[in-house]
Formats: C-alpha cells, structure tokens, sequence
C-alpha cells in the first residue's frame, strides 16, 4: 500500500463536499486523522447514526427520522397546503424554518441546473413538483433560488414547466441585506433593491 | 428521539472542522445524506479505512502508515538532518513537500497559540522540538508559521524556547505572493515585500 493512499482517499471523499476545495479537504483530513482529539471517531459515529435513522421525505425532500415519512412539516395540518416553497436543498428548508414567518409546505429540488457539475434537468426534482402541485391542490409557488446565474437558470427551468399548471409563481424579494450598508452592496444588489423600493 | 437531533450530532461534528461555520456544516451533512449519490458512505468508508492504518509520525507528526512509524520523511537518508522546518499542521508538510526544493526534515506542532480556542503552550510540541534539537544535532530551524497574529504569537513562543539550544532560527520570507500584482496586494506585505527586496 502506498504511504499516502488512505489518506488521498479520504482528502478525495471530503473534497467532494459542497464549498470544499482541495486544499480545504487536506486541512480537514489531517484533523480528523489527529491522534488524541477524537474528532474522526466523532464524525464517523454522528454520520453512522445520522446515515442510520434519517433519510430524505419523499414527499418534500426534508430530512426526516426514517420511520416518519412523510415528515413532520408535510403531516403537519397547522401549515397551508396550498403554499409551496421550492428551494435547491434540505438544508435550506431548515434557514428558512429558523428564519420563521412561511407557514406553507417545501419542495427540495436536490440541486441546481449545474453544466459544469454535470447537474441536468433529470437529476431535479421538477416532474415529482409538478405531480404535486396537481394532487395537493397548490395555489401558489415561491421560488427560493440562489440568485446567482445558476439559480436563475434553474427559476426559468421550473418556471417553464409551471406554466401549464396555471399556479401562481412568485420569487424571493431582491434586495440589500439585513445588517449591512449600501457601501458592501454590489452593482446588481443595489439595482434590484432600487427596482424593489417600496414605500417607507 | 427528535425529529432532528442525529442530524444536529451531525452538523455538530463536521463544524469542529477547521475552516467549518454551522452554515457550511449544514450544507455538508445535507449532501452526506443525500440518498443516492454515495457520499456519505464513501466518507464513512475512507474516513475509516485512514483512521486504520494511518497516524502520526511519533517524531515529526506527518501522516505515516501505522507499521511505518518514524514515517519515510523521517527516515530518508538523503534529506539533510540537520536542517528542520517547523510547520503547525502536518498538512503543512504536504504542501512543502509539493512545492519542492526543501530537503531537511520537518516538526509540526499540531496547532498554534490560539487563546480564543484554548490552544495554550502545553498543547504544542514545543517540548519535543527542543528534545529533537539536542538528540539529532540540529543546526537550522526554519519557522514556516501562518503569518497572522497567532502565528507570529507561536513563532515568539518557539524561538524563545529554542533560544537556550543556539541553534540557528529562519524564517519564511515575506513578500509577494507568485502570480499576483501589487494591486492585490495589502499594505502589510507590500511594506514586508519592500523591506525584505533583494538585486534583480
């Protein structure tokens, strides 16, 4: 065995986490592999029980424990099932619960329209939100997309397959973020939140 | 159990990766457990088979197979033994080992002096630095620490430590980083660049 296999397997694994790069995965490696501080043994028993008892709803595409699906925000009969929100994935479901206010239901599409990623309209989730939007009855779609030109791209690719449902699309608000001056705003930030002003 | 509580283990573990927020351990533990694409099984895979066969180097902390401990940098009769390059991180090594032109042999000190996250002098091997000095007939020490507040703080501790041994202390250069323009760079180092100018 090659002196450094085990380890340029595992900086391969960690590198093909969202937002890691090579050297990044390295890092990581050698601190998961350090003697005495038990963070490799930690990872593997976390992601052994995570991988164990959750799965993805098969309905909304939420984490859920296993033994409930569909999860508990898709049971739950306090949220309007005729609101949907669409976001590329589960995790953002959770920042949008913790940001509190949306009191419908979720679709993950599991990703976005991606060519350098190899990410094409069958890897999305856009046939199983069509179906639902028939058979739940939805009223209104909110699309939670990045705005980046990944994100765009994917909005007017669910945009397009919507249309003959006739449902009511709408998108995040554009505009500054909270917490922060004009002065870190980009160009395109700024003009869409001047697009966006509403009435003070 | 709650509904959520495997995957906060989760986010919990991978957020104790350097460079990790909870935002980013989020994003990760969703596409760990991600039904289909294999990724947290392969991480579960490789993740163990490293922590199997591979630890640290008992003399100079660099990744080693388990059965080859001192590891092969070591042990290489051909790099000069009187020459060490004291890194913080094992992964330093790799990154100078691909870089290339070094050929003494190298001591990481697992960390550096970080008081905000409880890294204190007993958690360095600064002890076994000045052991190794004496036992192998040191003459050079090259520093090769970050160049932020915490590593000038470590490289202060080190040479003090290794004043007593008269070996000689160096340390990387500063300057401009290759393959960039002044424009880009900051003040602190355009003043280091400066200073530390040589004959073209």
């Amino acid at each position: 065995m090659s002196e450094t296999a085990p380890l340029d397997a595992l900086v391969r694994s960690l590198a093909r986490l969202p937002g890691v790069g090579k050297r990044s995965a390295e890092r990581m490696a050698a601190a998961l592999l350090r003697d005495g501080d038990g963070l490799g043994s930690d990872l593997l028993r976390t992601l052994g029980a995570a991988r164990a008892t959750l799965t993805g709803c098969t309905r909304c595409g939420a984490l859920t424990l296993r033994e409930r699906d569909p999860c508990t925000l898709c049971r739950s009969p306090q949220r309007n099932g005729r609101l949907l929100c669409v976001v590329e994935d589960p995790s953002d479901i959770v920042l949008l619960e913790r940001a509190g206010g949306y009191q419908g239901r979720y679709h993950a599409l599991m990703g976005r329209l991606s060519p350098a990623k190899g990410v094409g309209p069958q890897q999305l989730r856009v046939q199983a939100l069509v179906e639902r939007i028939a058979a739940e009855g939805i009223e209104e779609v909110i699309l939670a997309l990045s705005t980046d030109v990944e994100g765009e791209a994917t909005a007017s690719y669910v945009r397009e397959h919507l249309r003959a449902s006739g449902v009511r699309l709408s998108r995040l608000a554009f505009g500054l973020p909270a917490g922060s001056g004009i002065a870190y705003a980009d160009a395109v930030t700024l003009a869409r939140a001047m697009e966006g002003r509403h009435p003070a």
